[in-house]
């Protein structure tokens, strides 16, 4: 692999060493707030407590950053993504309606970060067409907000890796097939099972199949649907509904018929018998954010909508309020 | 939010800040190889072209390092955890049985990595308990491997962030009940009905049901089971199987029954079939890794199988080779 030095492909090449993200503010001798996102920072010394990030040499802010005595560093984090590009971006008062902290000679310290540094410049040094800054940190905190992160030219979420890896299985044996729990249809088979599965013992105490589950949790999204449009939204699962289905729910008082006899439509229990489902639903999410950390199920949430739109066979959009007619 | 100054916790909040993971080499005056891993590198100037890393003055490799003409930055691709580890470590060749190509001044350019930089000392600063070297690159080459991520003192997987965020349904309208397409369990159950949707063409020319695929699945791993035993496998799926669907898949001739009467087992046919559909399953996830990318579709298993490993009700392991007796 050998490729032709020029400052793009360079560029490409340095873009795969990811980083975090920052904002680094400070303020003019006349007391203007400045700020601006750089992800070349990085630690240097434990003692004494020195980091280091590096300002092209054609920025504006040049003179006020070699002026300053003090200038704070923010560890974005995941939230933060707006709050980079807005600091990323020229001109204007990047400051205009946030709330922020004063650090050390009242340098903004802004709020919602993974983590705070308060520094004094100790040496700047020349780094071509940028000059590096070594900062004493005076004063620090830290949060456990997710960081942001930043690779190849783009946003990206984490997910922690193990060190020991994950497995399912105590051996391993091989499977001629080569059917084995690495398989991405299975992992998510049994990932969504197993969350039904919590579910179950909240079905089975109200006597609800899990398709019975799935038709309350689809009419309390799009009310008012014929047994037709329910199954547009069901048939995916590879389980279509049957009126003697829609007949047992209407037994239980949970549905009813509209007086055409057309449309189906939650009662008011079915309606609670639903929300309290999702709750429950919420409930198991929430014992699992606590389990995995909010960064890795955000990070989840964000490959399955991902993967969904790429398998997506053409549904029809459940929260979409356009509903056809009958 | 204000913190002691302390080493420990100093060192935590730098470890918000999000890197890659780098293993720089050199040759000793005497020929001998060095290597150590660091995660302390950054780019700092485009034209001239120049990074960064720091080394602590208290490293052995102190001497060769500050003696060395050129000194080579590999940037870290996900698999090589290993080898970041091995560099991490003191003693012993770090380079013993290791492919790797020679770089300018022959130092060793090791093999598999994200990016390497081929640098030659440009400056060295001082940096408190570290030393800084800047390096202009000489020469540098970029594979397409996904980077080693290290955050908050561990190695981390990243999924790209799309700037636009990912939605499902064009409009939002909120709903009473809060069941909104963010829910995990929803995201979960539809992705797998999806992954499934598209193996439904094979299935249908074959005559076979989701549940039927899955039994052969099972019996293609762990052949020989009573219909108890086979049911301990599915039951989690909330679909027991019945004898019925058994004497279904016997008159396909895909599964037989053993002399006893008690177990069944998949015929060639039948083995034959599975081993067809597993293929299929992989087909469609090659075709998501092409979609989603290889870092993101690793990404996802991982996080599939730790929220498996947390949600697990305790079933029997389908992998394992000790079947109970019956």
């Amino acid at each position: 692999m050998n490729t032709p030095f020029d400052t793009r492909t360079f560029r490409d090449a340095l873009g795969t060493f990811t980083t975090g993200v920052t904002i680094i503010t400070t303020l003019t001798e006349e007391g203007e707030r400045v700020g601006l996102t750089a992800n070349s920072f990085n630690s240097v010394s434990l003692e004494p407590p020195l980091i280091l990030w590096s300002l092209a040499k054609t920025s504006a802010s040049v003179p006020f950053f070699t002026a300053a005595k003090h200038w704070n560093v923010h560890v974005l984090s995941a939230e933060q993504e707006a709050l980079s590009a807005r600091f990323a971006a020229k001109g204007e008062d990047k400051f205009s309606g946030l709330e922020y902290d004063s650090g050390l000679g009242d340098v903004p310290l802004l709020k919602g970060c993974a983590a705070r540094f308060q520094c004094r410049t100790a040496f700047t040094h020349d780094g071509g067409d940028h000059i590096i800054f070594i900062g004493e940190v005076l004063n620090f905190d830290k949060s456990d907000r997710p960081p942001l992160v930043y690779q190849n030219g783009q946003y990206a979420l984490t997910a922690k890796k193990p060190r020991e890896g994950v497995s399912l299985s105590s051996s391993s044996i091989s499977v001629e097939s080569g059917y084995t729990e690495n398989l991405l249809g299975y992992l998510l088979g049994r990932a969504h099972y197993q969350m039904i599965h919590k579910m179950q013992s909240r079905l089975q105490k109200h006597g609800l199949s899990q398709q019975q589950f799935f038709i309350l949790s689809v009419l309390c999204i799009q009310d008012c649907l014929t047994l037709e449009q329910l199954n547009r939204f069901i048939d995916y699962t590879g389980q279509l509904v049957t009126v003697e289905e829609m007949n047992s729910l209407m037994q239980k008082e949970l549905i009813a018929l509209d007086t055409r006899g057309l449309q189906y439509q939650l009662t008011g229990e079915g309606r609670e018998a639903s929300v309290h489902n999702i709750a429950q639903a919420k409930a198991i999410e929430e014992s699992l954010v606590d389990q995995l950390g909010a960064a890795d199920v955000m990070a989840l949430k964000l490959l399955l909508k991902r993967l969904v739109v790429k398998t997506d066979p053409g549904l029809p959009d459940l929260w979409s309020d356009k509903k056809e007619k009958i």
